[in-house]
């Protein structure tokens, strides 16, 4: 009885109107009188009960004096799926206090070091809206400066996977590969069919892309359907050793998804909080071994070496808290993984390379990832795992495999001759003859946009050199492909317009 | 032309349509389809061009597959007034790419100390929309917790005050005050009449109520119009030496106001920033001379005398390097200023004391503040400044000027006898007799706004006692006002339930 807020908080029943809008939030709109009434100011929070579903939730308010009427609430799209709500219905309407939560945060703020009971709070209340976006800012901002203690990083990872479902498969060793920071390639779509092939079970769900031409649910999506349920990817799995899903419409870890959304305009990735997410979100189904690439190079988030053998012993650390095995593998990140840029580009290269008709730098480094799962559980010896690997990719067990999987995902294609290529391409050659000594990848990833990636999945670049080899003029460099002509004049222009593949003439010629 | 983003960005013509919500900031809403078109994701920004009026905003974007035609843009309230365009009519709209200033944020970040030119750029970054709240309030924590340098502090105090207006009034000495979390008293409404009745100049613009029981803006508001324009503001102050205006309508230093709308969740208030938030607004109306006032004392923003003294000298510091003389007061902030709370009892207490009906601590304050001023700008010699208050607060030409600036600000109120009292009241009164222990201001503004204060302007509560007062078992201890009877029944639940008023017994009786 001792605190104001228990006289402070009236609650209404007011009537549901939908406002057909996706706000990429949770929002609802109260008549200005209503709102006073409530004591809530545009931007406060609210929280909406729909006693009959017995479900909550915490909204942003913003106010009006029209649309709205004073017996009223306006929601959302977002919020009328998340309550299972209809026009009309009533929801019970009261104004959100100073969530607990806030108090930790502050602790963080001025340098101190969080309880696991804290940080379970913080991760509850961003989930529910109860902290703001502002306040998860401060939150993040906090940790990026005064950083996590090694406790920290494991109380966060916990406090991830225990605010989303979990999956349990019935079947072991359950194995899973993260990289960190990977732009194209997608060696994900090798190693899956591969520890599949060998016997493991590899639950992966992956990401859309945001700033790289494709991710490996664009890609794998030209192959098979990626929305895959909880329940579908426990028992694809569990049949077939392994599945390629999209983690996003799965409530695996929501909030760092929730946090990742803040990180990422500041590019502020503080170490702990990368290594809790990558770790919540395996914990989440169930991954015992796991494998974590981080490719070390120039413009890439682990820029040397030194950095890279530190971060891999906290996963090391952190992993072996959290009851998993984990080894992290330092990879060349200075060229690029693989010579396809683009959804429907890259799924092509993927199919060619478990066909046989390929073998590339891609090709090696997923044989060496599936290697160090092979020896984390203990099928094979350490240094045996890549030959195995590489005997499961030439035998085509590992093509058969993902045929296999691709069919229990609902098969689309599954031959690499059978994906579309665009109808619109561009040929780009190079003006004089000498060595490639240097691809930037994120001009490539640039182009492969410009042209209409990620969201036309037919657009994208194709790589014909590598580093190091010689030409001639004349010679192909690379094509741009699209779907859409005027995006490939433009892709076409940005190409020329900037050195995304840079030639030196070789030392013999160099007398002129 | 070695940039993508010319290349990624297209823009398209649409056709307004207005959705009549107030969202407290810049929403704009897109059929997904449009959308995506122009490579923009939900709760990314786009920039709206009005051709015709030469106007254009950021805003942030919802998007949405029915309400919003594929050729249509929704825009909210706030984007329509700013804009000033109607429905139907067309906008330009284009996604808008990293802003420049990110980058001075992420270097604030990492501990960097920013330059003049770095600092103004976040401030017009922000002010456009073109920084996010999330962005924001990243540099607000870094701020917090790495700290502003002197230079730093200035060049944020400049870059406020010249991204809104500025007034310049045509006389002199222009003078003002400001105080650091004050509470309840309204000391500003005494010093005004005191130093315009001296021959200075006071162009004040204050605050409504956020989480008090009343701002200098509400309670003021009660006596006359508070919402004045700029001109309006200039020629009152010209005209009789001082004005109380609403600050929030003006567009002086409008980036402040949005910044403290992200520390205020948090009430984080970074020591620099603070500093460079007041002394922008001083700087907005042109003041030359200003007195801080710094409470001291439990539970407010300044705890020790120690603290308070660095903060004092630091607002000396930067004033002086903005051309202001500055001098900073510290007072006793343990007690309540006055012994009213809400807008109606506050601005009928103020009338009280100019009417020579009462002197208490806030008369004692107010001539204090009052006085530093007029040795400040040199009118009187150190020591004398506040007989001097006192005098013309004595003699009634204190009153006479207030009843003055009354009249020009659009008089509804100027004696205390015609302030409406609210038609419900509770007195609370002692059970015990004994000694006022302490008296605890935030419980009391708690009462009041239980009863209905800030948004109702006759609730509140009237202070009987004060610490050191001997009472009787019977005695008026405090009064509660209410415009509703219901809440005066919850606000007297709650008095009674929390120690608002502490008595102890006094020594002579402790023999029992």
């Amino acid at each position: 009885m001792n605190n104001a807020k228990e006289f402070e908080h009236y609650s209404l029943n007011l009537k549901v109107k939908v406002i057909p809008i996706v706000a990429g939030k949770f929002i609802s709109i109260l008549h200005e009188d209503t709102a006073k009434k409530l004591g809530i100011l545009p931007l406060d929070r609210a929280e909406l009960v729909h006693w009959e579903k017995n479900k909550s939730i915490v909204t942003v308010v913003d106010t009006t004096t029209s649309i709205i009427k004073r017996d009223e609430i306006g929601i959302f799209e977002d919020v009328r799926k998340k309550l299972k709500v209809n026009e009309g219905k009533k929801l019970r309407v009261s104004g959100v206090g100073t969530p607990e939560s806030l108090e930790f945060v502050k602790k963080k703020m001025r340098g101190g070091t969080l309880s696991e009971q804290e940080i379970k709070k913080i991760v509850e209340d961003f989930g529910e809206n109860k902290l703001s976006e502002i306040e998860a800012s401060a939150f993040m901002t906090s940790v990026f400066i005064n950083g996590y203690t090694l406790n920290e990083t494991v109380a966060m990872a916990r406090a991830l996977t225990e605010n989303g479902i979990t999956i349990k498969l019935d079947v072991e060793p359950v194995v899973d590969k993260h990289s960190i920071g990977g732009i194209n390639g997608r060696a994900t779509m090798l190693i899956v069919p591969i520890v599949a092939a060998g016997g493991l079970f590899i639950p992966k769900t992956s990401s859309r892309s945001i700033t790289s031409a494709a991710g490996t649910a664009d890609a794998m999506e030209v192959l098979a359907n990626v929305e895959l349920s909880a329940e579908q990817i426990k028992s694809i799995t569990e049949k077939h050793g392994g599945v390629i899903a999209w983690g996003g419409s799965l409530d695996l870890a929501p909030v760092d998804d929730k946090i990742i959304k803040i990180e990422r305009p500041l590019s502020m990735d503080p170490r702990g909080q990368v290594i809790a997410s990558v770790l919540a979100k395996k914990a989440s189904v169930g991954s015992k071994f796991v494998v974590v690439d981080i490719p070390i190079g120039p413009g890439l988030k682990v820029v040397d070496r030194e950095e890279g053998k530190e971060l891999a012993g906290l996963f090391i650390k952190v992993g072996r808290k959290l009851g998993m095995k984990v080894e992290a593998v330092l990879t060349d990140g200075s060229q690029p993984s693989g010579s396809a840029f683009g959804s429907a580009l890259e799924a092509r290269h993927v199919l060619r390379i478990l066909e046989g008709k390929e073998f590339d730098s891609l090709a090696q480094k997923s044989c060496e990832l599936a290697g160090v799962l092979f020896e984390l559980v203990g099928r094979k010896k350490q240094g045996k795992g890549c030959d195995y690997a590489k005997k499961l990719l030439d035998s085509g067990q590992a093509l058969k495999k993902f045929r296999e999987i691709i069919k229990a995902q609902g098969k689309r294609i599954d031959k690499a001759k059978d994906v579309p290529m665009a109808p619109h391409k561009i040929e780009v050659r190079a003006k004089k003859s000498g060595e490639i000594s240097f691809i930037d990848v994120k001009k490539m990833i640039n182009i492969a946009k410009i042209a209409g990636a990620p969201s036309e999945k037919l657009s994208g670049v194709l790589l014909n050199v590598e580093v190091g080899q010689k030409v001639e003029a004349g010679d192909l460099l690379f094509e741009i492909f699209a779907e859409n002509k005027r995006k490939l004049e433009l892709a076409e222009k940005y190409a020329l317009s900037v050195k995304a593949v840079q030639l030196e003439k070789i030392i013999l010629e160099r007398f002129i």
